[in-house]
């Protein structure tokens, strides 16, 4: 079978398209032929920390969907032929019990970017049918850690006003859909017009630069949750526009690490600081349940074949994209 | 009537004792004559900010309890001889509702350190009758404190392992025996050995030195909870006895204000960061219902007469007390 590989050279230039052994799938699994993947900056920045000498060749790729192909032993409830969507949280079961050690498909076990794939036969559900193969595709990540930081960990209401940084990626964009689509006023920021335009365009009821004055800009009112994947740069920010009670759920962290919080101010207002991460596998089905229920389809920015995923990985790097990347495959 | 009276002086040496003349209580007031009264770190923590030119004299106290002893105008449900108990937090009603600017009874409006009080109606509730006057006059703040740190906050589960550093403070003493009331497991940590003693009578499952290897300590078991009023001293300890998933509420800052969070070990763990400040009316009463149930009596250290008001901050300051220091009055 055809598949992206990534090997010998760490990042984008690691990649090749080749064509390699399809194994059978173990007890338990269920190999799957992949019709859509997406692509996820996760891929990108573990290509990147790859060691050329000591990193063994292994398929990249998280999200995807596709038709089953041939089952493991054991496996109940999932027959060939039927179509899925693939949660790529390994072992992990419900929403309170967070694993010790969260494992996603992809880097470093085979994943998605191929013709077929092999998975847990836990981490497949019912493909919703009134999603194309690309967006089945490019959904599951991006949407299942959209949908734990905005109602698990956000706990978002109707009505409440939800700030999000840095609109444009996925996540941050499924959060801006879902937010709205529960009645929640939502603002984006993004130091790009278009992005902020685009986000306009997609029912965002406030649209303000990065770098301005947020208070300003919000003319005074105070937030009551914020998604955030940005971090240290926005951070200081967060404080001066949130409500006393107010949560910030943070996914990411593209300007840093450390954050300095003070104490004082933070028992003042009573803030809530709330790390977060994938989802599990309750989590993946409640999203699929809302994303039906609420008709969200992913924005797909563009769709590739296998062969260009280099082309793919490139257009994610520059940075440009609003919405999804999908290897159609 | 006589009342602790603090002017002139900051600190401990601005205190003097008094007769000061009795107002009527507005309406929607009640007048309270005072049977016993709690101290509170908040109590010497503000009369050492007090500005000795510019702060008027002032009654301190948030903590008490007594007979109603004249209503004002518009006060239903609550008549004069009534029984009760005061919940220190202004102007605050439903736990999730966290008002702009928390008011607390005491510095700087008049407290509860004299022979009468005028209190809010709606900041008295009916006293458990069940405890002394002693034990409702120290109860409030601290057990309001640590039942929406341990409850609200904290969502604290029956089996679940509860961290609670620095015993002996009055919200810590009120986590811990609330805590095992439903069920939780109790690791503490403290300096003083006779305060690790102490804990261990009163129901704490493993006391702990603060300044050990707490890793080896607790034998490599990870808690779900931590509950404190430390801050940076212990901070960067919680992070590795803490479980994926784990939560840490913060409710005091003794030791400074400033914490640093990684956000990538934040991420990977999953953790939440919650700050708390006493209650709201509505858990106050949820409070008072769940202590009536468990039979939750406040530990008292040792009770002063008004007129030795001095001596008892002065066993305050020195922080040898295990438990509550009461007023009689």
């Amino acid at each position: 079978m055809k598949a992206v590989i990534h090997y010998g050279v760490s990042g984008i230039n690691g990649i090749s398209i080749q064509n390699v052994k399809k194994d059978k799938p173990k007890p338990g699994n269920v190999q799957v032929r992949i019709k859509a993947a997406g692509l996820n900056h996760r891929d990108l920045f573990l290509m990147k920390e790859r060691k050329e000498d000591l990193d063994k060749p292994v398929i990249p790729g998280s999200d995807g969907a596709g038709i089953v192909e041939a089952v493991g032993d054991g496996v109940q409830h999932i027959q060939v032929g039927d179509e899925v969507i693939i949660n790529p949280t390994l072992n992990w079961m419900h929403a309170s019990n967070v694993p010790e050690n969260l494992e996603i498909l992809g880097i470093p076990t085979d994943g998605t970017f191929a013709e077929s794939a092999i998975i847990p036969a836990e981490n497949v559900e019912k493909k919703p049918s009134f999603l194309s193969w690309e967006e089945a595709g490019v959904l599951p990540l991006a949407a299942l850690t959209a949908f734990r930081a905005l109602f698990t960990r956000g706990q978002v209401r109707k009505g409440e006003h939800v700030l999000i940084p840095g609109i444009g990626g996925g996540v941050a964009t499924y959060a801006l859909t879902m937010a709205k689509a529960i009645g929640a006023k939502v603002t984006v920021t993004s130091r790009s017009e278009e992005k902020l335009k685009h986000a306009l365009e997609m029912g965002a009821d406030n649209a303000i630069y990065s770098n301005s004055d947020w208070n300003k800009s919000l003319k005074g009112e105070l937030v009551d949750l914020i998604i955030d994947s940005i971090g240290p740069a926005v951070f200081p920010k967060f404080l001066s526009v949130l409500r006393p009670g107010g949560r910030i759920v943070q996914f990411g962290r593209t300007t840093g690490d450390q954050v300095e919080i003070s104490l004082s101010l933070f028992f003042r207002n009573q803030f809530s600081f709330l790390a977060t991460s994938m989802g599990s596998k309750e989590e993946f089905k409640d999203m699929l349940h809302f994303i039906e229920e609420h008709r969200i389809r992913p924005v797909i920015d563009q769709v590739y074949p296998l062969d260009k995923a280099v082309q793919a990985f490139k257009r994610m790097e520059e940075g440009n994209q609003f919405g999804n990347i999908c290897l159609k495959i």
